[in-house]
């Protein structure tokens, strides 16, 4: 296992997750099963169905982390365009594959495979396919590149076809402690004592409310597990201390 | 009521929304908000708590967007540094205001008014104050970039006072039709054929599944309310000739 960080880049494709009108899961659904890969998520990208904004933010994804998930837009109607837009991020052609045409032959019958749905065997020169096994029509992978669905089930069935793509780098490992009753100023100052003693660890607070109850979930995160078990022990006595 | 469009980006901050830890609802809530008052998200950004991207990704959608909004980084821990970032995007002084500490007085007693909880009162220069009627804690505006908390709750409470500060739009308005039991690719032609004769409607189509059935909803939108009436009926008549 490598010690190095290895990082992904997200976007996810679609109006209709800027109106606000579907919410998204796939984001958390890809950063859970990147987590045990020891990949990162550094940045996602909530983009429109706009052909010059996915071609520019693949582009820069691309160049900027070692691998880029993109969710949406590759099913057969006409606003389904990020196949074409991969194509066009690396200057490549992109045509219908006879591989893909087979796939899709899984699902539909000769006569319901009409223009629309051929689409969804639009590949760009080069890419390998994803398999989906809910839906047929398959993803895609263009250099460190992954283009999945963006329904999420369909999303989900494709990370088995990727798993084996990916290197991940040094997993890291995170421990948890809830402190009920306590505000996230009470303890600021010696959670920051703590990142300092504990080098290599990175501590998040995650303040809570509802109607009953107020209180900080701590997340410390980092490569050293035998140190995170020290850092749970520190965390845990800060917590008796407040409360 | 204008008939330009307005635009807004949405910056969500914070390192356990990449972790998945968290999943986001902030988009969707600001999104389903800014809708009738005639503003649209144009993007939405998830980035790190990393000083660097959150003061670029401030800057770059500052000049992209009418409005921008940024959740998350504000409150009383090391790694809140959001507001820093703001003053830093826009080569502003930050310092601690009397107004602010006033608002956290409201909560806190002398003694729990700590150096940590004291931060939440260091504000851009020039920034206007918002309001946070849940948790005491202001946002605050600097030009066209409203900053607010991450925990939704509070969030949430932030928005009446930012309200009466947008000017938005022409309002844009939608109407949907859902189809049981046909594929997204059955309608992919004639849909591109009614948004073809119904100018300035833009037409989504947005898959379902589940256990039990497969189908389709059928999402318009556009600005000519007497339009979309028609939309609505021409999706109907679509709809009754596939099923």
């Amino acid at each position: 296992m490598s010690d190095h960080t290895v990082t992904a880049g997200i976007i996810l494709i679609g109006d209709e997750l800027l109106s606000g009108r579907t919410q998204d899961t796939n984001l958390s659904t890809i950063a859970k099963w990147l987590e045990p890969l020891g990949v990162q998520v550094g940045e996602a990208r909530i983009i429109a169905d706009d052909a010059e904004v996915i071609t520019q933010t693949v582009r820069t994804f691309s160049e900027r982390f070692n691998y880029v998930f993109t969710t949406g837009g590759i099913g057969p109607t006409h606003d389904d365009i990020t196949a074409d837009c991969i194509a066009a991020a690396f200057d490549l052609g992109i045509s219908e594959r006879d591989d893909a045409i087979a796939m899709l032959r899984e699902r539909y019958e000769q006569g319901e495979l009409n223009a629309a749905r051929r689409r969804m065997a639009r590949i760009p020169d080069g890419a390998s396919l994803i398999k989906n096994p809910v839906s047929q029509a398959p993803g895609f992978q263009t250099r460190n590149v992954f283009t999945m669905a963006g329904v999420p089930s369909i999303m989900r069935g494709m990370l088995p076809d990727i798993e084996h793509r990916i290197q991940g780098g040094a997993k890291v490992y995170s421990v948890n402690v809830t402190a009920a009753g306590i505000g996230e100023g009470d303890a600021a100052e010696p959670l920051a004592e703590i990142e300092r003693r504990f080098h290599g660890v990175s501590i998040g607070s995650y303040p809570f409310f509802n109607a009953d109850l107020r209180g900080v979930t701590f997340v410390a995160r980092g490569r050293d597990k035998a140190m995170l078990e020290k850092v749970e022990i520190a965390l845990s006595a800060l917590v008796a201390d407040l409360t």
